[in-house]
C-alpha cells in the first residue's frame, strides 16, 4: 500500500485518486462540522463551490435541505448554518440534506470526491477514518485543505494521525515525503493536540474571531466513530467497521 | 520578525520577499553542494535555469569558469561537475566562478535572489546561516526547493532547524504555519537526520543510484561556517558573524 499526503491544494493536481481512496482533511472546520452533521443525524451532506451553487441546490430540493456556508471564518448571510460543529444539531439537521461551502473545506471535498472512494476526516473521526480507509486494500491519498491555498498545520497534523494509524495495520506501507512528513508531525503533536489553537494561523484567526469553543470542539481526537463517505453526489454517514453507508443509501 | 517558510516552490509567488532576507534550501544536494563549493574556495556561484544558459554563461566568461549540472539525480553530460558536493574541491573550483543548474535547487535560489538579502542554507551550515539571516534584523522567509515541485521533507526538515536557530535568538518571532511546521520536522529529525536517507524519497533515488556518499556529506550538521550570500548576480562566501563577504566582492 502506498500512502500519500497532498499538503496543499497546489498538489491536488498530481495526487493519485484513480483507484485510490482519498480522505479530505479541514480541522477547522469544514471537516469536523461534517462529521457533526453526520453524528447528528443528517441524511447527506453535499459540498458545492460557492453560495449561489447552494441556493441553487436548496430551491431545488426544497425544505429538506439546510444551507450552510462559511467565507473567511464568518457564516455566510441569509444561510441557514455557519461552518462551526456545535451548530450541526440533530434538532436542525436530522434527516435532512445540508448542503455545505466553506473558504478551503469543499475544495478538498470535491477533489476527493474523483477518487475510487472517499470520505471526509478530522481529529475528532481520526481512527474511525483510517480504520474505514484501510478496508479496500488500496492505496490512500490525504487531501489537506490548507489555508486559502497555502499550508495549515492542524490539517498536516490530523493527516499524520491518519498515517500513523494506516502504518500500525499495514506497517510495510510505503509513504511519500508528503506522508513522511505529516507523520512527523502528527507524532509531535498528537500527545498536546490543544496547542494547536495557537502554533496554527487559522486557530488564532478564529480565536480573534471569538470561536474559541470551535476550536476546543474540532482539537479533540475521536470522539466520534462516524466517518462522512462519498455516495452519488453526497456524504452519507458511514460507521467505520460497517462496509454499508448508514441511512437508506447505497454505495456508488 | 516574522519567520515563514515556503514548503514547496509553489508557494513562492506568495512568500514575502520585499524587505526580508530570504534563505533557499536544497540539501539534496544543490545548496549542500554550494556550500560545499564556497569552503573550497570558490570566487562565486551563479545559479541558472538550464544548461544552455550555463553554456552560454561559460562561453562568455571563459576558462576561469565551472560548469556544473544535474537533472534527475545525473550529472548533466559535457558538463565539468555534477551535483555532487564531494566533487566541488578546491583543485577544481577554488577561485573560480562555479555555474550550477539543478532539477530543483537553482529555481529556489533565484527565487531567494529577489529578496532584500539572500543566502543559501544546508545542513551542513545550518547554524552559520540562522546566524547570518538574524543580522539585519528583519523578516526570515525560507525556501524549500522541493522535490519536482512536491514537497520535500529533508529541506523542511532543515528549514526547521533554521527556524529553532531564529527562535533562540528571537524568541518572540511569529512563525507562519509552514513554519510552525518546519519547526516540528526539525525538532522530530534533528537528533537522528541520517534517518533522512531512507525516509526522503529523494534520498532513496540517491542511493539507488549509488550516491550514498553524497548522502552521508549532505546530512551532517553545522561542519561549515560558511553561507553563500547573494552579490550582484551570484552567490559569494561569507564567514557567519563577519557583515561582509569573504573575497574581492562587495555587498550589493
Amino acid at each position: 500500500m502506498r500512502v500519500h499526503v497532498a499538503l496543499t491544494p497546489a498538489e491536488f493536481p498530481d495526487a493519485p485518486l484513480s483507484g485510490c481512496v482519498a480522505l479530505a482533511v479541514d480541522v477547522l472546520r469544514a471537516t469536523s462540522a461534517a462529521v457533526a452533521a453526520c453524528d447528528a443525524g443528517c441524511r447527506r451532506l453535499v459540498p458545492v463551490p460557492d453560495a449561489a451553487a447552494a441556493e441553487a441546490l436548496a430551491a431545488r430540493d426544497g425544505p429538506d435541505t439546510v444551507l450552510a456556508g462559511e467565507r473567511g471564518g464568518e457564516a455566510l448571510a441569509g444561510f441557514d448554518l455557519g461552518n462551526s460543529p456545535a451548530e450541526f444539531t440533530a434538532d436542525r439537521v436530522g434527516g435532512r440534506t445540508v448542503v455545505l461551502t466553506t473558504t478551503n473545506g469543499t475544495a478538498a471535498m470535491l477533489t476527493a470526491a474523483r477518487a475510487a472512494a472517499a470520505g471526509l476526516a478530522a481529529l475528532t473521526n481520526v481512527t474511525a477514518a483510517a480504520r474505514w480507509a484501510l478496508e479496500p486494500g488500496r492505496d490512500v491519498t490525504i487531501l489537506c485543505a490548507g489555508d486559502n491555498g497555502a499550508f495549515s498545520l492542524e490539517d498536516t497534523v490530523c493527516a499524520g494521525l491518519l498515517v500513523a494509524r494506516l502504518l500500525e495495520a499495514a506497517p510495510d506501507a510505503v509513504l511519500s515525503d508528503g506522508a513522511q512528513a505529516a507523520l512527523g508531525l502528527g507524532r509531535h503533536y498528537g500527545a498536546r493536540l490543544e496547542s494547536l489553537a495557537q502554533d496554527s494561523g487559522w486557530g488564532r484567526k478564529l480565536e480573534r474571531l471569538g470561536r474559541a469553543a470551535d476550536l476546543a470542539w474540532c482539537l479533540r481526537a475521536d470522539v466520534s466513530q462516524v466517518v462522512p463517505v462519498f455516495v452519488a453526489g453526497g456524504f452519507v454517514p458511514c460507521r467505520a467497521g460497517s462496509t454499508a453507508a448508514v441511512g437508506s443509501e447505497s454505495r456508488a
